[in-house]
């Protein structure tokens, strides 16, 4: 039976030039978050159907949801995120450690949907949050950590921009417009497509929540300023910019009413970082606070705020700002040591061994070579240095090294 | 709704203490693997389920198997093993490409199987293998890498065994004691459990698979042997035995006709090793070379062989040999920087930076914190210094750094 040789869709194959890819991201999120103490965990790729089913926010829940049963009868998810499971797991340690806790994990996950760009049935996240503290100096670290990871990744200046809102603001808004709680869910989704959908469809979805043309037009007004409003829940957002702007990060941040997250359970400051590329004006990611995830696993619910980049929006804006040949032509040194004579293999072997015990990597040529093959091999193969050891070099007791790029040989001895 | 906070049976959370052995654990695969001048790649999460009910052995392909249907009803499982993922991915370039082929990933899998201590639903597996190299050369480099893991594992000498046998020795026997073709896969699956069922039920299950008296006698005396037997078919493991002696694994090398390994496509070396620990004299890992694999992707069958060790296994030997501890207690150099005065927030924000752009890992503190009480709290959480900025460092434009172990105390400048 001939099977295909292709993954299955909205899944990928990295073979070793887009691993490399893929881990150069991986680098530059485990590296950022180190430097701010995060302690890294994993949890497992399953979860419980039940925990998604419990939290409620954009689809997971519902048909995205990969799920399966065990061998006990139990029903299974493959995560389609990481939340739940990170919630699940500082609730067996919450109370006996000292606060702040500060997690990041990089994790696969799963969502049975319809393939998009930049949307992946099968995508890898960073997970970073802080949790146990409400102070707002968590806030400008969170956002501090995205804005470094992206900086970490090369990002030219101005090829991206931080935009940052507020769920409290947005609540006093709705206060203020005597929105009901009832409507503020429906209302809350309506206002997130606020940059996708038209002008009239989102008239109609607010209409459609209840809305009066009052409410709408000074909702639109709202959402169309880029001034930070004057109203007591913006202080706290006012600090954050202010703090951020003294940090030397003000050119790459602004107040956006127009971000308001998907997820439900965000309950304070909510932030999106944007490409600016002309071909990928898109969001890369995005982040908040959100207080309220503890309580799902019986305790008392407590603070948090933390973001989730994934590799692919990732993967698409290095290529949009043409950044991915640098990684991939990065050259590592790397030796190719062909077995130029047969009777010099167990001390070909020897020098291999000697090689790699000096932290050397040291690929061996498995069969006997000519040094013009062997040479030839090494440059397709793109290896950055040669090791010759043939009779006339065993014979004086020395190897040559041949760098593949200079051509220039050095000698060094051996016995 | 209250839910439980505990992973689904068969999976584990790995809290960052648990985090770390793993880590330990992986970088050892990754850096051997690396020195060896292997390649990393990843292949996804699933793969359509067929690809495991063409390949037989094992069981996988049975009920083990965690299988769904995606949107667009094909079905699909979560990845059992790595073996077919990798053909497929291979047959992908195999004839583009300079050989041999050096791949290895490090991946999470996942079986639907009652749980047994060192074998989870979830496990994560290093996968190493050599593709498109006839050579007994690509079998002893493959040997090595195992030999140098446990070594670089931190292993202590005689902690552990490399055992080996060959399916061409036992293809050999097979034909001198004339076992047919069709009796061979039934026979070798009764000889894997030789060293796990008793003598009666290993002889029972040889005569249900049609041998007489005689040859089960003959396979016996065989199995029970610990001499390379004197046939052509044993030549091959005789190279292979040297060259790892030559080299100075002497010591941890062995044949054993015991090896033979639950795949059916293995056909030629076979090996595992085992933990010599009184309280876990098990198998940790093998693998062995496999020919003909290719094949199931429409592709001409080309050479192969690898091995690959189980995280939960790796796990179980450091700690039956008392290393984890060693791996936990490892001091990584990481800074607390406590908000000593709240009108330094905005400098003590900076030192951060500045020692962050050091490359330092530094953890702020988010509320005002009295010093006593921010030395209680770094002394708790383990970090090894903490950075002193308060208002008489700052008079004097400084910062101190106090080793928590020492309590010695340097000084730097700081404006």
């Amino acid at each position: 039976m001939k099977l295909s040789n292709q993954p299955p869709k909205g899944t990928s194959d990295w073979l070793p030039r887009e691993f490399k890819i893929r881990q150069y991201i991986f680098n530059a999120w485990r590296q950022v978050c180190l430097r701010y103490g995060y302690e890294e965990y994993l949890t497992p790729l399953v979860e419980s159907a039940e925990i998604y089913r419990a939290k409620s926010g954009e689809d997971v829940g519902g048909k995205e949801l990969v799920t399966f049963t065990d061998l006990g009868g139990r029903e299974l998810s493959i995560r389609p995120e990481m939340t739940p499971s990170v919630a699940r797991l500082v609730s067996q340690i919450y109370e006996a450690v000292p606060k702040p806790i500060r997690y990041f994990s990089i994790a696969n996950f799963m969502r049975n949907e319809k393939p998009q760009r930049g949307r992946n049935r099968e995508f890898w996240q960073l997970n970073c949050d802080i949790f146990g503290s409400n102070s707002l100096n968590a806030d400008v670290e969170i956002l501090q950590i995205a804005l470094d990871i992206m900086l970490a990744l090369g990002a030219p200046k101005h090829s991206f921009k931080l935009k940052i809102s507020s769920r409290a603001i947005l609540q006093e808004v709705f206060a203020n417009l005597k929105i009901s709680d009832k409507q503020t869910t429906q209302v809350a989704r309506s206002l997130d497509k606020w940059n996708k959908l038209s002008k009239a469809a989102i008239e109609e979805n607010l209409t459609k929540a209840g809305l009066k043309k009052e409410q709408i037009r000074s909702l639109s007004s709202f959402m169309n300023s880029r001034d930070l409003p004057d109203m007591p829940a913006a202080a706290d957002l006012r600090f954050i910019l202010k703090s951020l702007a003294d940090l030397g990060y003000g050119d790459y941040v602004e107040y956006d009413p127009t971000i308001v997250r998907g997820f439900d359970y965000y309950d304070g400051m909510v932030f999106e970082i944007f490409d600016n590329h002309k071909d990928n004006n898109r969001a890369l990611f995005g982040g908040g606070r959100y207080n309220g995830l503890g309580a799902l696993f019986g305790g008392k619910s407590w603070p948090a705020v933390g973001f989730a980049p994934g590799d692919e929006t990732t993967r698409i804006f290095l290529e949009s700002w043409d950044l991915l040949d640098k990684i991939t032509e990065q050259k590592i040194d790397n030796y190719y040591l062909p077995l130029l004579n047969e009777d010099l293999q167990l001390k070909t072997n020897f020098l291999a061994k000697r090689l790699r015990e000096q932290g050397l990597s040291v690929a061996l040529g498995l069969e006997p070579q000519k040094i013009n093959k062997a040479l030839e091999y090494a440059n397709k193969q793109g290896f950055s240095r040669v090791v010759i050891f043939g009779s006339e070099e065993a014979a004086k007791k020395v190897y040559k090294i041949k760098d593949m790029a200079s051509g220039q040989e050095t000698k060094q001895a051996f016995k």
